[in-house]
């Protein structure tokens, strides 16, 4: 169920409201908006009497969700969610860029692409620390050392720090190291380790499972916000399918399709989705153009030399290619996106 | 096999290495281009031996074409091939949009559509008057009569008409009346139909095949193409996978593939990939981005009454939005796309 | 809609619906069953008013068919479908097994294969003289000459025989030597091939496409039967997905699937689905083992000499051991599956 | 590498060669087979040199591995695996049933349910105390009350316990409570969770991902080996493909593909791959078909009250049917299975 507040509602009604329903066992998960605030109540095993709650002050309504999800959804929060990390943001205005290596390898080849990442005026740095890798002999990341050399990038280049964590032990440095926790494609459905990372108090960047239907990919966004953590970030990543000529195919009929029924920001990744450096630029064009917002990008000072994914990753000048391209495509579709999503049904 | 002309042979050097080619009872593809003619050989059972023309004057050189298609590839002609009907193309430098109504109704819907087409600077109109329909009992087009119709349009608005052709009776008539053969997803495989097209002396629009891998795909405009006829576009219509939220995964990953492959054009279907009318704008502009040389467009003055596929068909106020958000993200991709190209391996 | 004649009625009073039926513009296909004959009705544009029958001598109820197939399902024959061609049959008590060459190479290879099927008991061969081929450089079959060849075998070893028809000229061909027609997985929306197969008054055997739902698959089926033409037989032989251990996923779920919702006959095909001999015994048992009504199996003299898909043919021992172990399979299940079928809801 | 003993080697020389594999610093896995040992070596981040051990006594040769995968694959142990917990056994010559209950309810539908699976004479029970739910407002299991209820059905039947471990402390819990550990679809590349599974010293069942390659799966399986726990049965569950009149489509093709390369048992589970309860029968006589070692099945007492996944659970009398009707074609597959391993190439 949904609490709708009336738009002029005081934070002390806001309050009752919440202090009634933990009072009935319950977990309320207020939603400030624009005009209103909405309050989504989870933790009932069945459907919930919405009576000691309609008639407390400044309550407009009591709304059941219909949908199997309700805090990702619109109907509990209809303007858009943005992701704030001290002044970059991914889901507002600007075109979020995360770039940077597939693993953290080594000190220098992780500063060699910081800086040109930074140069670039991006905002976010990626890197692996702790690699899930198909094979159990393949290289697995540099675990916490490979934290603290991503935590040095951050402090010389001001770049927001986006890596990911494996399992628990995993998360719980990620959280203290970096500034955006990343759950993979292979965890998407890891159940544990998203209720982990709905109770970090850092934003969760929550890769689409190779397999997982839109409804899937929003529950375990659901998981996350249900433990209180609302600030998720969902990335396409691309599907399993029986195309050849491509590692996944990246499914960006997606984006438009999360944007009409979640408040989330969505962005998309070109470099594992495709595994191919020359299709990298034409995709991450195509990803502005769709309308997400954002995209993680591979780079790679000597990708020839990478211990992971080297033929993804794009060299530097293809890179700063690149960032010119998409943002200049993101300026077309930034305006047009809103006029859009008023007219069409 | 392929045989590869220096830059300077004279016409008279070409047909003569033709001749040598059709008196060995093999059939002779020439294919010119910006440097030099290339000409491909087919017809042949097992290896052609290469002696009887590597020596005629004018000859660079044999190649032997390891790939299993020989004429759709790059390696028989590097440039891209460009598709000219009167003072429109495909695969130049303009961004072709071939729009119009799924099935041609009524005289009245498809002029009414053809004069937005029109307006919009638009160089193709597409509508169908056979259409292929799942179930034995959907209505299947106007036929002839549609074609008529389809006529008509084109003397008025001066648009090169494109319509679905379903079996060889119908590709008679619609090599008549049309400018573009279309062949659909359920027939690419189809192929008596394909070497009656490839008979044909107009160009022939070729959609995937719902679950066809790259190279199926290139083998089915290869069938074409064998027959002598060398204008052949491509169209990326969307897969068949598990996601739910979209009728078919528009698999944009192809048309870098595609080009790096293949001399031909390939254009992209944002209407009959995704089945939904809102999903359409943000994957045209995702096809213009990716570097596709068009999009083929459904729209219809009253989609709620269409005979087929309403739900796709954009408003007019939306094809217009369309066209020019798609306009500007091919000019930026135009020049850029070729920048790539030469860098990337 | 579906006119449903009382248990009681007579031939006269049957033929007297069929003329209202027809007086009314429409088409009548009569299903005699069992206890009560029922009769479909096609050809309209809209609903059907039920007046003019219902009241007819001999009628039981009019009932509007809510499927959008109306002759492939069980409302209108809830009995099972038996294809009968002299004194084989497929879908009926015994399981039958479709054996022989993927395609028609000589006299010698055809009639050797043809000796193994006969000595084995097996009613029908299986033999491509039309073969739709991925490229059009590829062996494309024996054509009217491999059809004779199939003909001498019928006369020989009295064996049915089972051919692809790949077009209308085809068709015609094989409608006169063969005893089924089969039309293959990538002309299974050739919407003209189909009626054409229905205007036949030979069974029909009809692949799924690779990548069709079930209801597209019985769609199909339905353009045939709305020609007049009841003898179809289904066949399941893999579909497209990621899984590259196989060349076609074999959906044997589709087996119960078709029978819960159609009279039609389904058999299953373990070698083109596999494409490695390895498989094809193990899943020619799961065949049988899944209630399929039969199977169509590739066996070659000397596979490493066949001119197509010899890696999936048996040998002749293998085929032996083979079809001893499904019939001891297909026994045990063929008196289950009826109690299944009436225990399960 | 593979260290491969001669067939009389001794004990002590077997301890030998593992000594001086450890003192190089790498792992050894012995492997003890009908006629030879074979030690596999892991731990090594590039190719290791043989010269330490192939001079050893007792060795007959080194190998190198060319697979991804090593502990899994035949080549290390030619002699298929045979899971034995106390007088029970998977991959032997008795095909298994380990059937129960989705999810543990309550002590009496458990008990309920063990009753009837111990009356047909099944050796296992199955039945989720920790269950992983798509929604995180789903029913998630009784936790450890449900394992003591698994134990104390063990204590009164003598079944031996397979249940599910979704995180690292669950199963901490499943090991001290349960026979057979069990890691579901949504954890086959929670590559943690592999890790702590081979740290235990009970049977590992691995369930395949939706959408795993056969590499994949086979390289999870390995991330338990090489964690020194060998005892592995695999379970194919269905894949994730476009058919919808199926949940998942069961792959059958997967378990010869399997055989072929491991010599790790492979069951099927057709419950949760259909969905249905009225496919469950088929599917499973097609799993004994295809030559799997057992099956996984659901059954309940009240399906139309199951908390989860009521609609696959069998009923008591449609499980005693399928059992009877498995048993008798595992039975005819069982002696023929080992000739065709032989004969097939």
């Amino acid at each position: 169920m949904l609490v709708v507040m009336k738009s002029g509602a005081t934070d002390q009604e806001i309050g009752r409201v919440i202090e009634a329903i933990e009072a009935a066992g319950l977990k309320a998960h207020s939603m400030p908006g624009a005009n209103r605030t909405a309050i989504g109540i989870t933790g009932n095993t069945g459907a919930i009497d919405s009576s000691p709650f309609s008639d407390l002050p400044g309550v407009a309504e009591c709304v059941r969700v219909t949908k199997p999800y309700k805090l990702v959804g619109r109907e509990l929060k209809p303007e858009r969610t943005v992701i704030r990390i001290g002044d970059a943001e991914i889901g507002g205005d600007e075109f979020a860029i995360i770039a940077g290596v597939c693993a953290v390898e080594s000190r220098e080849q992780t500063f060699l692409t910081a800086a040109v990442v930074s140069e670039m005026g991006c905002k976010f740095f990626r890197g692996g620390a702790f690699k899930p890798r198909t094979s159990p002999y393949a290289f697995q990341g540099l675990g916490e050392e490979g934290l603290k050399i991503l935590s040095d990038v951050r402090d010389q280049y001001d770049l927001k720090i986006v890596t990911e964590a494996t399992d628990e032990p995993a998360l719980d440095l990620v959280e203290r190291y970096a500034d955006v926790i990343q759950i993979g494609t292979r965890n998407m459905q890891n159940f544990s380790l998203l209720k982990r990372a709905g109770q970090a108090r850092k934003p969760v960047l929550l890769k689409r499972g190779m397999a997982a239907t839109i409804e899937e990919f929003l529950l375990a966004a659901e998981y996350i916000m249900s433990e209180g953590n609302y600030q998720v970030i969902l990335c396409e990543r691309g599907v399993r399918t029986f195309a050849n000529h491509t590692r996944f195919t990246l499914d960006l009929s997606l984006v438009p399709a999360i944007k009409r029924i979640s408040h989330l920001p969505i962005i998309i990744d070109p470099s594992h989705s495709t595994g191919k450096r020359e299709k990298v630029i034409p995709l991450s064009r195509a990803g502005a153009a769709v309308g997400a917002d954002g995209l993680l990008v591979d780079i790679h000072p000597y990708p020839e030399r990478a211990l992971c994914d080297g033929p993804q990753a794009l060299l530097f000048d293809q890179f700063k290619d690149m960032v010119a391209q998409v943002r200049s495509i993101a300026a077309i579709v930034s305006g047009e996106e809103k006029k859009i999503t008023k007219q069409t049904k």
